[in-house]
């Protein structure tokens, strides 16, 4: 297979790219580096990345933000940060992916535990993702010539826990390459619609 | 209890004034009637909106637009639609409404059973859908002073089956005094961060 890693540099994309380069053909698309150019914020950065990107088998996202602020503090500015980027980032590489992907492809986008356990702060987070998840639902049934669309949402990794693990008190981490291995679930398997959930010790 | 109805012109909203409005003050907000003048889309129009309406026990939003299209056809722009108004409409009047609710007051926002069961051209309502109930999930956690924040999630109404049966095969309809006892339950009783989903004969 040919697979496209969005965010091959971050901590999931390189665990990605290590686990199922083994076997497949992978480009690496990123804002700052990998072999092509992306910033989902926008369309058309979105086209131009995927026409030099050309036919593949399957594109996993792994990239896109989130603002966190206490409730009663965010703005309209702080929410469009997740909606531009998390949302509709990954809303607008599923639509274009459609026109580069192999018949039976597949697009697998990336949330993360917040959607199903709320944390302080993270009531734009857990909406966001929350859309991302509703979106896969409702793309895939719609998806033309058996392309597949699903999404990986893990818990916090264990390589964050030091940035991240005042967020989430109580809560599992789990290493990135066990993370790696639902992706490569999403692309070999045939699910669509699914969220695939990565919760060490952790059940919603 | 002193309620205010946003959208209390619509099919839902009048059914909601008519059920509360025996046993309770109803205030009403709309775009274009009602007590006070309101549009969700923006945040300066639901402050001044407020200020007018004053202290209240609880607020109830019956509006929110969404775009329909098929997969492969939505742009950006029809993305907005639902964004601005079915999604940080209803992000907006919840998180403006806290500084008018009284101890212990509601929000109930709405949605549909577009959320759970999609359908053809839903991808982007399916989304915004889905990030609104997600957001009254995480927002219940952080409101102050006992305020509650619920989602009704109705199925296609009884009254609107001529306009949007085609796009809801098979699927059982609801009249909207029926869907106005789910708002009842929402504003009277105590539960937070749910969403209720009024499906009649239609389990998700």
């Amino acid at each position: 297979m040919k697979i496209a890693v969005i965010g091959a540099s971050g901590t999931i994309g390189r665990a990605v790219v290590e686990l199922l380069g083994n076997d497949h053909e992978i480009v690496t698309l990123g804002a700052n580096s990998g072999d092509i150019r992306i910033d989902i914020r926008s369309r058309e950065s979105v086209k131009t990345a995927f026409e030099q990107m050309g036919k593949v088998d399957a594109i996993i996202n792994a990239v896109g933000e989130l603002a966190f602020k206490p409730f009663g503090e965010l703005n309209d500015e702080d929410w469009y940060v997740g909606i531009e980027s998390k949302l509709l980032g990954q809303v607008r590489v599923t639509e274009e992916a459609v026109n580069y992907l192999n018949d039976g492809g597949s697009v697998t986008l990336t949330t993360g535990i917040i959607s199903d356990t709320p944390i302080a702060c993270g009531s734009s987070a857990t909406a966001i993702n929350g859309a991302v998840e509703s979106y896969a639902k409702a793309a895939a049934i719609e998806a033309p010539r058996g392309i597949r669309i699903n999404v990986v949402s893990p818990a916090m990794l264990e390589e964050s826990k030091d940035t991240y693990g005042a967020f989430f008190p109580g809560f599992f981490a789990i290493p990135a390459k066990d993370v790696a291995q639902f992706y490569k679930r999403a692309v070999m398997g045939l699910e669509t619609g699914k969220t695939l959930k990565c919760f060490a010790g952790n059940p919603v």
